[in-house]
């Protein structure tokens, strides 16, 4: 992989990039007014594991993802408790907690860890030379701790209802195929990471200090959406860590037979989206040094 | 055509653009500090069809509006399935899936395409001359690729209940007239459109990298509004894209009885908005060099 | 009045405007970095009455108006004409179309007119002098002109049952006395004109172009969440064209006989804003030169 | 406690502050580019009490809990009065209303007192030493004077209706335990707190003036968001203002019996919060000088 960064740096994103909304990207060739940040090494980091800020980077991730599915899984069973969903924040509710919790979360821990919350995330991140292996390994055990833990204290709450309720664990539809459950989760996983990866592009050229404050929505949204068209497919995972967690306190067998399907669909997802926000978005292919 | 330009170079926004919110525009004369971006030309541009960035842009409109029929028509599939809507996201749920993916994918195609995911868009920004005319038959052809795309995948997911739940498709409800639903289609996207061309002029005299990355919630809540409105008027087209998307793949006589409103009406809408923003906003009739 | 406005320059905001969140104004005494606008003449400007921008302004006005009454009717209708409200957007979806539609429309006219929208809102802004008499009366005339222009539109997509439907004209709900319906609008439009002054105030001293483009944000949410408290007990006006233009369309003797409160409860709120927005928050009467 | 912020302002926050979302904090030692602000003094400021904008703070503060209590207690009254919630705003608006009233009341009073509108939130910024022990009992007497005032405004309204509706009082819900209530008030403290100093933290080092009208969203979505989770629990304080102020306008047995709940909890969440965010985000402890 040699000489591909120094590709990138040298002949990607051409094109002017804060344009006028509206207007196509016209320019092709103008002088670029940012730096590139080296890629990451491949396998760790030198110093990394001996450093303060990558283990308060691991803590801060196991916090966010266990208040993660703290709210949701609490607001999963609110909803399910009630005869009348009427009652109840609803099913839009839902979405919300969900997509409104990643983006409390990522603008409160982006500045600390880059604020994944979502092992699909982090793996997106770590195909494009975001992060270290080393890193990323250590990310998604945390995220996992965080998410049990965040449904074991919901639990604690109703031992007993939890159970009967679902315990907000993902599984298919009757309704769907498990090829059907597989995609959606699979399309779903790309819209959120192709919009991480639209965020951290836009954030690159911008001198300001403002983006990385503005970012947290757009992500925070996508995740809301994919929950309002997927959660009558699959109760919406795009998230392994927090289907994990549900699964493993749920702990009933309809909880893991599909639970490949919230592992493998938002693993392809993030590496389509990153594929695509790679090769057609920055064009690496068809530059020359 | 000629002359034009320079008018709107020389005479348009005398106004202060950024006065305080609460008075009113006073200043009369004021020194610009800003450029504004040469018109496109009008049939095409030189070396366009040869550049990848015009075919990224392309690609980048394909995806989008690809991902933007995807969500909304299965999130539609949805609140149609079920028997009771309160066990669902409901009409406003469906409405948020609209206007919060216009939100998502403008503010990520923005800097690629222009962000456009819309005919009726890339109609009106072709009238403001921001765009060549080469460029937007190749934007909305893209556009309606994506779409039909799109709903077909929803429809792979559950092919026998997709024709029977309506397949999110246009039409005029039965309470309102033909001239109604047009009427209602015209005014929705003047909506749309009349917000796109605000904030590409509120941009247009920022100094800051922030603009592209705000104007898409204001869009996006546009999209929103329409739909509160309109869905019960015509399920809310103002994108012939969207609509013709959804009627190939239903393709049922009903989805084509009324198809054409639904390209008449985004398109005078969008005229009107461009009209309405040239004359009005920009006043450049009444300008003299 | 006189040697107020000297006041105002000298000893407003002495306090740091952009000290940290979460802490408070301790700095008595600092540095100036921005210089306040004057005040605007009491009963007009000088050529305001031929100048383009100026009926660029009422224009402005009048198009906002009219699009706000259109899409936020259109938007009651809808939810009227169902027999259960869950196959609709429901209250909550009247209530984010009001308050999106202000959020979207002072955006795109808050740098032609000022992006009032709202008579109660001209006349506190006239309060604190930030127009003159002459351009308070014009926006007034012209936002009542399109706010009956929009209703009107919505009765002729629907002539026989806008009648039966109620119209979305305001009056004061059977279990509320008179005294409560005056009171939830003086509160109610305190709230919005409060936001609208806290907008305006943080603006001022801001040096970038993005404030303009954020203030629409909260001002959008105070409208959304004073419907919210407030559609069960008087419907919601807090803006007197609005009332105005739902009545004058349906024009039964309901609508009639409250509507007085529509008028005298906004303009108390908005007067009251402007007093505790001048008095404590700027302090102007303690204030020594 | 002396010696310590020294230390803070030596050694913590050594990563790089504004890196790229989606990236993680992998530089240990940069240059830091902003000022730390001086912690508070313990007990009192010299001069507080004696300046006008000490006191002008605590009105702020009055009025924004005022306001807050008023438009949220008159949004549950309106869903409690109602026999069918599919007829009011439900339960997801009365979530929108609490954490909307927070964004829009924040964005208005930040500038003022730092907007808290809370004791917790208080209490939180008082233990991390942003203000004196005096204005922290200030602020506290005026929030809760406020929300008794707010509460009485709705009372007011409707006397008969408010007890019978259980005028917006907290209580643990019977499907759960004191202690899972408690448990339920800490966490979504924590939530809102830890929200709070991510918020304050990330402004610190950002030299434009737009942080402090951002930070408010994501804290207005934190009150939402735990809303969503927790109303079916205990009503959702978090706050123990809102919790004081609805009791004593209440005035009933039920509301007095689990009341502690309401000032313990949430006092632990935001100590929890602010310990957090010392030890784990800022390192102060693993510091040397």
């Amino acid at each position: 992989m040699e000489g591909k960064d120094e590709d990138v740096r040298v002949g990607a994103n051409r094109y002017r990039e804060r344009q006028p909304i509206g207007t196509a990207a016209q320019a092709e060739e103008d002088g670029k007014d940012y730096k590139e940040p080296p890629s990451a090494p491949f396998l760790f980091e030198p110093g990394e594991l001996s450093s303060w800020s990558f283990y308060r980077a691991c803590i801060a991730e196991f916090v966010a993802t266990f208040l993660f599915l703290y709210i949701t899984v609490l607001t999963v069973m609110g909803v399910a408790k009630s005869s009348s969903k009427c009652n109840t924040v609803g099913v839009q509710g839902i979405a919300w907690s969900f997509g409104g919790m990643i983006f409390a979360l990522v603008y409160c821990t982006a500045g600390i860890s880059g604020g994944h919350i979502n092992p699909a995330v982090t793996f997106g991140m770590f195909l494009a030379r975001k992060l270290s292996l080393t890193r990323a390994v250590f990310y998604i055990i945390f995220q996992c701790l965080g998410a049990i833990c965040g449904a074991l204290v919901v639990k604690g709450f109703q031992p007993h209802q939890y159970e009967r309720l679902g315990g907000a664990a993902n599984s298919v539809s009757r309704s769907y195929s498990i090829g059907g459950g597989l995609g959606a989760e699979i399309v779903g996983t790309f819209v959120l990471v192709y919009t991480v990866f639209s965020a951290t592009d836009a954030k690159r050229n911008a001198r300001d200090s403002h983006v990385p404050i503005l970012a947290p929505l757009p992500i925070g949204f996508a995740v809301f959406l994919v929950h309002l068209a997927t959660i009558p497919v699959t109760g919406t995972g795009i998230n392994p860590a927090r289907s994990l967690g549900a699964a493993l306190v749920y702990n009933k067998d309809q909880a893991w037979d599909d639970h490949w399907i919230f592992w493998v669909g938002p693993f392809i997802g993030a590496a389509l989206a990153a594929l695509y926000h790679q090769i057609v978005i920055r064009a690496i292919p068809f530059k020359s040094k």
